[in-house]
C-alpha cells in the first residue's frame, strides 16, 4: 500500500497520545507530539522517551515533540486529541484562538462530562466554532497503549457523522499491527468507551475483594447488559454494544492489570477509601467520574443501571464496598433474560 | 429459604462434578458421587479429598462417593451428568440398564458431537428411552470448579424444555455464592457453552504468540459475533450470546489460567504440536472436538466463522499457527458493522 505522506498534531503526550503518535510515525506521516510540560517535550525530542508514560519505549524519528501549540499546528488540518476529558473544554479554547484553518479533530478520550451530561463529541462541537471545525471522528477500542507502543496487533474502530472523514482518519491510522475499522455509530461508540470504565472500576472491587474470575465474569456480562440498555435509550445501534467499542474494549479493560481504572477499583476493594486511591494512583482515573455522569443518565433516561447505581453508592454516598457487592450479587431476579430482554424492548420499539 | 433435603447423584468425579456435589452438599442434599476408578472413589470417602482434580479441598460429609452405579442410582430421580462429552454415550447406555426409575437429567457438560453435529441434549435424548428420561436439563454458565470449591460468587444458567423442571433445578442449587439463573432457550445455552471453548483455544494461542491483550480482546469480540451467527441460524435467541452462558463463559474461559482449553491454545502458540500437547494437558481438551463440529455445522448452516476455520486448518490440516493468526487480524473487512450486520440480517429475517 502506498501512502501520501500528511502532517498531524497529537495533543496531549500521555500514554494515549503518544502510542498513537507512534503509529501515525511508524506510517511514514510527520508527527507532532503536544505536551504542556517542557522538562517532558525536551524529554522527546532529546532522548526519544516518553519515560513516566511509556516506560522502556524507544519513540520513532518521525515524531517530534512540541510546548507550543501554536507552532504544533502551524499549517497542518488534522488534530488527534488525546487529553483527560476534564481538560478538553480548556484545550479547545487554546486550539481555537491559535489555529489558522479548519481542522479535522480526531478524539481519542473516553468520558462522559457530569452535569452537562455531554458526550466527547458534543463537547467540542458546543466548544469549536463552527467554522474552524472541519470534521470531527472519534477512534476508541480495545488499545491498551503500552501494547500499541510494543506493535502488538491492535484493533479500534473509528466513527463520525462524515463517514467520508472516518475513512480518511481510518487511512492515516491503518497498518499491519494497527487496524482501523469504521462504524456509522458515533452515538453507541462514545457510550461504549466512556461506560466500560465503571465495569473495569466495579471489576477491580471485586479483584480486590478476592471473589475470583467467576464473579468478574458475571459482573462483565450485566455490566454490558446495563451499558447496551442506555445506550440504547440514548440512541445508540445496540449491536454496537457487542462490537470493538462494547465489549471489546470492555473486556481488555476489566480483565488486563495495565487499567488504571481496574487498578482504582481494586485497591478500592482492598479497603482503601477514594480519596486515598487517587493519590496512590497520580495518574487520571476517567471511571470515577464517569460514575457520576452515567448515574445521573440512568436518571434522566429512567434505565436499570444496577452496577452504577451501587458503584455511585461507593464513591459518592459513603456505602461500604463488600455490603454493595453482595447485595449486587445477590438480587432476587430468577431469569437471566429479565436483564436482556429489557434491550429487546428498546430495540422493538424503535 | 427452607428447603426440603433431596437426593441426587452427581456422575463423573472430575472437577465439575466434585464442585457441583459439593454446592448439594452445601444446600443440605444427599449427595453421591459416582467415578470409575475405585483409587478415586476410597479417597474421596477415606479421605475426603478428591486431589488430582481439586487440589487443598476438604469436600462436605453430605457427599458419598461410589464405584457402583446401580447403588449411586437407588432410589432417587436426579441425575447430574457430569461426564466428558465423548464417554457420554456409553455411561448412558449404563444408566439406562441399572436406573428403576424415570431420571430428571441435568448435563453439565459442554461439547458437540462431531459427525452427528448433535448438542448434549439431542444426544441424550437420543440414547436413553423417553421411558426413562423424565427431564432433561441443562446447567451452564461463567464457572471455574476451583472458583465454586472455594465458594466463590457464581452465576449460572439452567434451562430446559419444560421450564418447571429447570426451576425445580434452580431450586436445588441455589444458594448464597451460587446464583442459579433460568433461560428459556436451551439451543443458546449449549451452542454457548460448546463454541466459546473454541474460542479459548485460540485465545490461548494468540497469548501463546505473545500478542497481548488487545489482541485477545479483538479475537474474543469477533469469536461472540461468529457463534452469534452460527446460534442464530440453528434457532437460538440471538440475545442469549449476549448473556451468562454466551459472553459471561466465553470472558472467564478466554482470560483465566484455570481454563484447560486456553492452557492447550497457549502451547500450541508456542509451537507445541497438538499430539505432543493432549498428551501434555492428561485431561480431556473439549474444545479440539469441538472445533471439529464446528467446522462442520458452519458448512452445513452456510455461516461464516473464520476463527473456527483457522483454527480447523492448525488442528487438523497441519496449518502453521502464527501464520494462520496473522491473516485472521488482517483480513480485508473495513467496516466492524459487516460481521454485526449478518446478526441483524439473521434477527429481522426471523
Amino acid at each position: 500500500m502506498t501512502r501520501t505522506k500528511q502532517k498531524a498534531a497529537v495533543i496531549g503526550a500521555g500514554s494515549w497520545g503518544t502510542a498513537l503518535a507512534m503509529v501515525l510515525a511508524d506510517n511514514g506521516h510527520e508527527v507532532r507530539l503536544w505536551g504542556h510540560k517542557e522538562a517532558q517535550i525536551e524529554e522527546i525530542n532529546t532522548h526519544r522517551t516518553n519515560h513516566k508514560y511509556l516506560p522502556d519505549i524507544k519513540l520513532p524519528q518521525g515524531i517530534t515533540g512540541y510546548s507550543s501549540l501554536d507552532s504544533a499546528l502551524r499549517d497542518l488540518d488534522i488534530i488527534i486529541l488525546a487529553v483527560p476529558t476534564k481538560a478538553i473544554r480548556d484545550v479547545l479554547k487554546d486550539i481555537e484562538q491559535v489555529s489558522q484553518q479548519p481542522l479535522t479533530v480526531v478524539h481519542v478520550s473516553k468520558g462522559i462530562e457530569p452535569d452537562s451530561l455531554m458526550r466527547i463529541s458534543e463537547m467540542i462541537e458546543a466548544d469549536m466554532s463552527s467554522s474552524m471545525l472541519k470534521d470531527l471522528v472519534v477512534l476508541s477500542g480495545p488499545s491498551h497503549a503500552e501494547e500499541v507502543s510494543l506493535r502488538h496487533p491492535t484493533t479500534v474502530a473509528v466513527s463520525s457523522k462524515n463517514m467520508i472523514a472516518a475513512e480518511r482518519i481510518q487511512d492515516l491510522f491503518i497498518n499491519q499491527y494497527f487496524r482501523v475499522y469504521t462504524n456509522p455509530d458515533i452515538v453507541g461508540v462514545e457510550i461504549g468507551g466512556a461506560l466500560k470504565n465503571i465495569i473495569a472500576l466495579a471489576s477491580g472491587i471485586t479483584d480486590g475483594l478476592g471473589y475470583g474470575d467467576n464473579a468478574k465474569a458475571a459482573l462483565i456480562t450485566r455490566g454490558l447488559a446495563e451499558i447496551t440498555r442506555l445506550g440504547s435509550a440514548m440512541g445508540a445501534n445496540p449491536l454496537t454494544f457487542s462490537g470493538l467499542t462494547g465489549i471489546g474494549d470492555l473486556i481488555v479493560t476489566c480483565t488486563s492489570v495495565h487499567s488504571r481504572n481496574w487498578r482504582a477499583g481494586n485497591l478500592l476493594g482492598k479497603g482503601q477509601k477514594l480519596d486515598e486511591v487517587l493519590t496512590n494512583m497520580g495518574m487520571v482515573v476517567e471511571g470515577v467520574r464517569t460514575t457520576k455522569a452515567a448515574y445521573q443518565l440512568a436518571q434522566k433516561y429512567e434505565v436499570d443501571m444496577p452496577i452504577t447505581n451501587a458503584l455511585y453508592g461507593v464513591l459518592f454516598a459513603g456505602k461500604d464496598v463488600k455490603d454493595s457487592v453482595d447485595l449486587l450479587m445477590n438480587r432476587d431476579k430468577r431469569s437471566e433474560m429479565e436483564d436482556l430482554f429489557n434491550i429487546m424492548e428498546e430495540r422493538e420499539s424503535e
